[in-house]
């Protein structure tokens, strides 16, 4: 597999596919993860593998704060120890599997990779829940048949949007014609682009020209919260191209999460949300912005399908990077630099219990 | 692949499944083995590949006792000689495929994998047939995408039964929180088991408490033969827990054949057959049984298959054995110490013609 | 895979299969390689695989006589040459994918997977097209999970037919039982053969015995050219057996056009045409050869698929060629030869650019 950061949170699951007491089978990063919300409504991840024979605990029995494995019956404690083998009075030291540090946060269930010792909440990304007051929001997911980092490099080069979505999302031949501005952030990439005096960059076309701005910060592991809004013809000008406001938007903003979570080598989910903000559009505008999701994500899956496709019957792949490459290209460092530096640590997850 | 025995008696098919001069396509250990009825009733196993360009004779057509390869022709006698090339008027004498010890008893075909030399009928575990008249058999077989091991593990195992089977059989707590009997045989284990003073161990409840018993062979290579019946209560204690006589039942006898067949490395065939004496229950209870049997194995199924997919994504995997697994490593070793003597000795099947 | 020859034209599809300005998704030679017919008609091969990301340009969009990749806009000139990056003023002078020769003839559409250099149209076999105004054929093309050379294999030896096809076609045991004429060709293998004296060799009996005459090519890549008539008994005899004159079989006459292409290691696409000489039958003789067509290709494809199964379940698969294997010998040492010349020639398409 590529290389992928350990010390940050992925997103699971969406908060309500977690029932009380329903174990969940997920993969990350190519390790089988058995999620599960205990009676009292604690999160709980454990390494989906039994220790006696391997059976997945997530087909496995909710008992108060435990999971038994229903293969034969070993009962796991929250952090991973066996704490009861069916026929034995022993229950081993060594018997216990990996628990993984797990938060529920802006309706999404996020599990840290890495090191435990260093798993620190702050680091999740400030998303807009779907229960956030400000934002009417509609959600999905996706599974695609190709590596996270594709579905990462896409989102990180928005010219794409000029020719996978020139219809579904009505794109202009602006976002391939000139390059959005670029800050690298400290776990991520911050884009910002001032559309100056159109009708919009959407199938949404505005009465009158308008400044339209819309920025997005993706982040590791590979998170894209992105806000838009339209402003009066002449805002960017008389702001100097610097970014405006959201509060002073005269319409139009929405806001949209999006987390790419590798599964394994060749497999991913890719979870987004988005919708209009309250004031700017109704549930109207957001089941009307979900059906263009579905159109035009759809778009983005058949092409990333394809183009997996293509490396893997490729002997030696190789790109050739263009002018709209470069927050792919900060990114990719960024996380091979972080990648590399968690191997040679210490504190690397391979060298912890 | 997991060693498994060579020189021992594999279930192929149900007898029935072979009708006279239809072509049946099994594969046992990952060879593919054509069997035929013959026209006279001989059954016949021939390695399923013809000589000439692979063809499988499986799709070929049976002509008296032989066997014509339906590509180009060739002819194979029962003992797996070509016999004739369409064209030619010499047949090479190495113009042969491997011919199987074949038979055909308790309604069941049995194949020998090993040294044909050694091929000795009476090493058939005395399975119940379908046709014999002292028990009312209902019958059927699944597919496992898993290896036979696995399949071997959990009927060497009968503590699944408290969680896999909790519902379905109405298997009660007893199963895992006590061991059985074991007894170790020349080809296999002995299982057997007092509950004594209950209203039963299945969904059927006793009107008064009894003692019940139930004892099984598991035979190499994966033959399971079971009987279980009822008790008055104070049997097991006046009997000082010895087995007691299947005559001396005063009820609920019935018998389970089951038979596993490593296909290949991940592909199995279960082969079941189960049902009450004559006198201890009808056709009705038969056809009750197969019903709870559709249910019970395929909880087996779901969870074995999931295991070896756990087993298949873990770099190296390891178990971790319970009390409850004792018989699991008595066979596992029996099979481990058959298949290094054959692996051994000179007239190891690769040794031979 | 196989050794296979390159210097040659492979049948990639049906002319009619490309529309104008809708680029074709085909793999030969287990290379990915999008077509497209231009607005102005003319037919362009590139290698299917975007220099910037590697996205199949198949997905693609033609403008004019260019194509452009449909995920971050790259234009590709018919030649392979990227002509504009959007959002860059430079187009490195290494951004150019191949480009393969293609030729429209005989109703199919040829690739030549070799030297360009090397590419003469004059090599493309002299197929009957289904425009061609002497015959009135149908077509139709079938995938195989096989590679190319078992059904170049089938093709080869018409021996099969005696039983693959014994209802299908009514082929009697004559294709078995005695051997074709054969003629090495430079480029394939010429089969003929009288039958003489019989009502016919298919399903379509004569009223009297006639001496019935076949003969096809089958030539470099995969291609087999085949016509067949009768002629009044006794004709064989007054040839001397020699080959008759199309023109003077006094019925009967039907040509077939088939093509194997290979995908990939063990894909392939077989292309194939038949039907009667102009005053030899109609349209509804046509459509009758095509069913039966749909039924005994399906018979040869079920047969290989199966073939391929063994062969790869099958250590170390080996052959054994009988009297009716002299043209798979032929023709197989003339690839082998072939592919060798090529790739020890300094035009051989790794040392060209």
């Amino acid at each position: 597999m590529t290389a992928y950061v350990r010390n940050t949170w992925y997103v699971a699951a969406w908060s309500h596919e977690l029932e009380t007491a329903k174990p969940f089978a997920v993969s990350i990063l190519d390790e089988p993860i058995a999620l599960y919300r205990s009676e009292s409504g604690r999160l709980v991840a454990l390494e989906d593998r039994c220790v006696h024979r391997l059976a997945p605990l997530s087909l496995g029995r909710c008992e108060g704060e435990r999971l038994r494995c229903m293969y034969h019956g070993l009962l796991y404690d929250p952090d991973g120890k066996v704490s009861q083998i069916p026929g034995q009075d022993l229950v081993p030291k060594q018997a216990r599997v990996r628990s993984y540090p797990i938060a529920d946060r802006h309706d999404w269930v996020w599990v840290w990779m890495g090191d435990p010792a260093l798993a620190d909440e702050a680091l999740i990304p400030p998303a807009v829940g779907l229960s956030d007051p400000d934002y009417i929001l509609g959600h999905g997911h996706l599974d695609y048949a190709a590596e996270a980092r594709l579905i990462n490099d896409n989102l990180l080069d928005f010219s794409h949007l000029s020719y996978v979505h020139a219809t579904s999302f009505g794109a202009g031949p602006e976002f391939a014609e000139s390059l959005p501005k670029l800050e690298a952030l400290e776990r991520g990439v911050r884009f910002s682009r001032w559309m100056v005096d159109t009708y919009g960059q959407s199938t949404r076309k505005a009465p009158v020209p308008i400044d339209s701005y819309m920025t997005y910060d993706f982040l590791i592991p590979g998170v894209l919260l992105m806000w838009s809004g339209h402003y009066p013809s002449g805002t960017a000008a008389k702001l100097d191209y610097a970014p405006p406001r959201l509060e002073d938007a005269e319409g139009g903003v929405t806001f949209t999460n999006q987390a790419v979570t590798p599964l394994g080598p060749k497999a991913s989910r890719y979870f987004f949300s988005w919708g209009p903000r309250r004031g700017h559009g109704d549930e109207a505008l957001r089941d009307q912005l979900m059906e263009l999701a579905a159109v035009a994500f759809g778009e983005d899956k058949t092409m990333i399908e394809a183009q997996q496709k293509v490396i893997d019957r490729t002997p030696e792949p190789r790109i050739m990077p263009t002018a709209h490459d470069k927050g792919v290209t900060i990114f990719t460092r960024l996380v091979e630099r972080m990648a590399k530096a968690e191997r040679e640590s210490l504190t690397a997850p391979e060298k912890v219990a």
